[in-house]
């Protein structure tokens, strides 16, 4: 089995926001996807031992910012690759809250979403969680970030925690 | 709540491949999505109206082709607009099958891969599958096709059974 076939999937990249009591806490994740259309859902895939990953367990709510290209390298290194058990990851970007409260980034995104858990299922490593979109808003025109370009232009690493890490 | 933020979700364009008894049957998704990396499991989700939807909950097992950007159009009208139920679509199309026997497009893709059903869930219009990948190989080394690209360079449409159909 050539694993490298996987490197081929195409993707975005997105901050998932999220509230430890009276704090905010997110991670990045590649596995947001549209499910439906009628109702808005989506799919998103986060690692059990990310800390986020409780937070929306015990929430049932969750942002996703939309990265674009102006987002800052250093963005993405303090989101993807420290703890929010161990910093507040939001305190050096510009931010704002959902009408439910969830954090989310306000600079380098093209949009953000706001979702409510409507389930979520153990998938070895990780937990996909199955949301609805309640809250969709626009904030710029700049072009989405894809995975490929994060890659290509930014020469990104992938945390070995990642849906999409491959050891080759 | 402004849907057209959902827009700026990237993805690619995807073929399934699966049997209905000995026949081959398929359909066009932007949905795949890696979900973890061991063992390696992706999602996809599939409308509950495509034929290739019934066929994989009886078989539990099914293709990916990834698309490249030397597919041509009409592969894609052939696998995203008309039903399995009709017709052969892969007639048309050069294709192969994979160990365990599902149809894959072997012709303006990057890669395929086999995958076997772990667990599917249902989400309103939608199936979401979770599988395992046991086999992938590369084709070529064209560019992965993106979502992004088939709208602006093909000028291609979404069907209203797509997960990602907005209604503006």
């Amino acid at each position: 089995m050539d694993k490298t076939a996987l490197f081929n999937l195409s993707y975005g990249l997105y901050i998932i926001g999220a509230k430890d009591g009276a704090r905010d806490v997110g991670c990045v994740v590649n596995t947001v996807t549209q499910a439906t259309s009628s109702p808005v859902t989506l799919t998103v895939c986060i690692n059990k031992d990310n800390h986020t990953n409780a937070c929306i367990k015990e929430t049932k709510e969750f942002s996703v910012s939309i990265l674009s290209e102006e987002t800052k390298k250093t963005t993405i290194g303090i989101f993807g690759f420290s703890s929010s058990r161990d910093r507040d990851k939001f305190a050096d970007v510009s931010s704002g809250h959902t009408l439910a409260g969830m954090p989310y980034v306000s600079e380098g995104v093209t949009s953000y979403l706001q979702c409510k858990v409507i389930e979520f299922i153990d998938d070895f490593t990780h937990t996909i969680f199955i949301a609805e979109v309640v809250e969709a808003e626009n904030l710029s025109e700049e072009p989405p970030m894809t995975y490929a370009y994060y890659h290509r232009e930014l020469k990104g690493k992938t945390p070995p925690k990642a849906s999409s890490y491959v050891t080759e």
